[in-house]
């Protein structure tokens, strides 16, 4: 099996996912600039949850641009990676509407680890349909961007319980590391 | 006809009813965790739609990758199919909301085996247009599994008048049937 | 230009068109299979539009399936069809809530009349972009069931102000007469 | 790394963003015509959104048809100007709801220049990933039409504070520069 549906499935539900909030911003009834004040927050919601989810379809398509063929596991693991992903959007409009708590910052956390998580077990079915030989193999060997996103997602948790303001400095952190363009894969790849 | 376009539009619209429930989940305005609790027969319902259309989403992946052409009849079959896929979240939702009880998980039931019987139909066309000597016919002969899926929605209508809870558990039996990867296509399409 | 994405926008905006009503039905809080009642007339306007929406996604594949490129006026064209196209959900809805009275009857048949009519035009501007002897102007040349639409809604519009029931009769006539498939564009393109 | 999923999911993204307003208009419960009469203004704002995101999509599929391949920073600049084009159906309903005011009218000329801005810039990085003599360099080398757009974006937001129906008539202007269509890529791409 090759990798189109599994990309064009994908980047249907990327695609919704990173516009559902947008769909749910309320349109002020009053005129002036001032009846946008009340919806800074939710725009600088969106604008998070926009990033993060741009930062996963990016390296998806880094990542599956290096493999050459999925089988029915990949197809799975593929699924349980869209499903975390889908909550991103739910947790960052909660912590939006609710303010930085510590429980909203910790379901954040929580969010983010699954998908950081689930992104990694899609990596590793991919390699293990494809051999510790193959291209895909290869460009993620030393990924070292991965376990340092596990790692920082999972001191975020513990982080969160005592400041949750030093939580969101670790999530920018980490946005911030990925933001960085990935040359590992476009070398391999082109060359 | 190639099946590029059917497989296009087809991931379109999964894409939607795997995600419309998430789109609908109402985000709490308070601040602990223990907002979230409310929520959690909804979660569990998103969840089971969201493994539910994904694998009808690998299923119809798997049948497609293996056909050649589409015809006429196979575009309708596929529409047809999408049809009542498309009522899966809104009767997983129904059960979520009003709770398990005799009418809705046979609701629940009988949304299933449309589905089950127009992707049975699907295939049908999809054989009638390529031959039984087509992979796809061959890859789908002893397709023991869609078999068994039909008995056992039939059985769970008439379980679901006498116990909900027991139609459930047949429903649950039948996903774990397909989240076991179906070796049989991987087999014939890559050798 | 070659036809690839046309196509695969056409595919994503028309998969947003066929699932918007699914994507609005009230969900009934009540247990029982009276609580579906209610929502029946909902259902049949859901029908009734996934069925336009398909019927014309079958088409615009079809043709599209023939047509080799695509020009900068093909591009508008479809656009301009896609905007129609994405009315017919909101004139099936307003049907469906409001009635079958003269004046939605009348809205009904208008879009649906704009949606041939926008069709037909981007039908001439691939054929202009291809020449009188490309496969999509042979493939469509002797398109009588496209005039008979055309007429057949111009037709309905009129009737529509005498009795409702006699333009619903004509739609419904018009939607039989596509749901059989065309043999012409499958007998062009596969020989 | 080619452009195809780059191209499939901007696809997606827009087929959302150009459909959001449709999702979202009311249906009326009363059957007359007159009942459509208070949403002609949301019509007619859904109308020039439709307009507005169709051109850029246009423009994008040109601009990528003349593209090769495509690198981390272009997928950094396409989710850019995603972004921004998000907010066209935000403002444009904003202006449709709140009636055409100063601030509503410049908040729609300033999410208009963002949009602009970062197609240039997007335009900017895919010449960079390709090279000076690349085709779509070439193709979009004397592209006046952008600056002018930008320019006139710019000029657009002084003016809305002095007369909203000025700037409302630069929009329109612009808007009718884009909807002649783009020879020079036509020419480059298929000679």
């Amino acid at each position: 099996m090759n990798t189109n549906r599994l990309n064009s499935f994908t980047d249907g539900v990327v695609a919704i996912i990173i516009t559902i909030m947008v769909l749910e911003l309320p349109v002020p009834k009053a005129p002036g600039l001032a009846a946008l004040v009340p919806l800074s927050v939710l725009f600088a919601a969106y604008a998070l949850s926009f990033v993060k989810v741009g930062i996963y379809w990016s390296q998806h398509h880094n990542m599956l641009q290096a493999a050459r063929k999925v089988s029915g596991p990949v197809l799975l693991a593929n699924l349980f990676f869209l499903f975390w992903l889908s909550l991103i959007p739910f947790v960052v409009r909660w912590v939006g509407e609710a303010g930085i708590t510590r429980d909203t910052v910790l379901a954040f956390g929580v969010v983010m680890l699954l998908c950081a998580a689930s992104f990694a077990i899609l990596r590793a079915t991919l390699i293990s349909a494809e051999g510790e030989e193959s291209v895909v193999a290869k460009a993620t060997a030393r990924g070292r961007k991965g376990l340092i996103t596990l790692f920082a997602y999972v001191l975020s948790i513990g982080v969160a319980l005592l400041s949750p303001y030093a939580a969101i400095a670790i999530y920018i952190a980490v946005a911030a590391l990925w933001l960085v363009p990935d040359k590992r894969f476009e070398a391999l790849i082109d060359g």
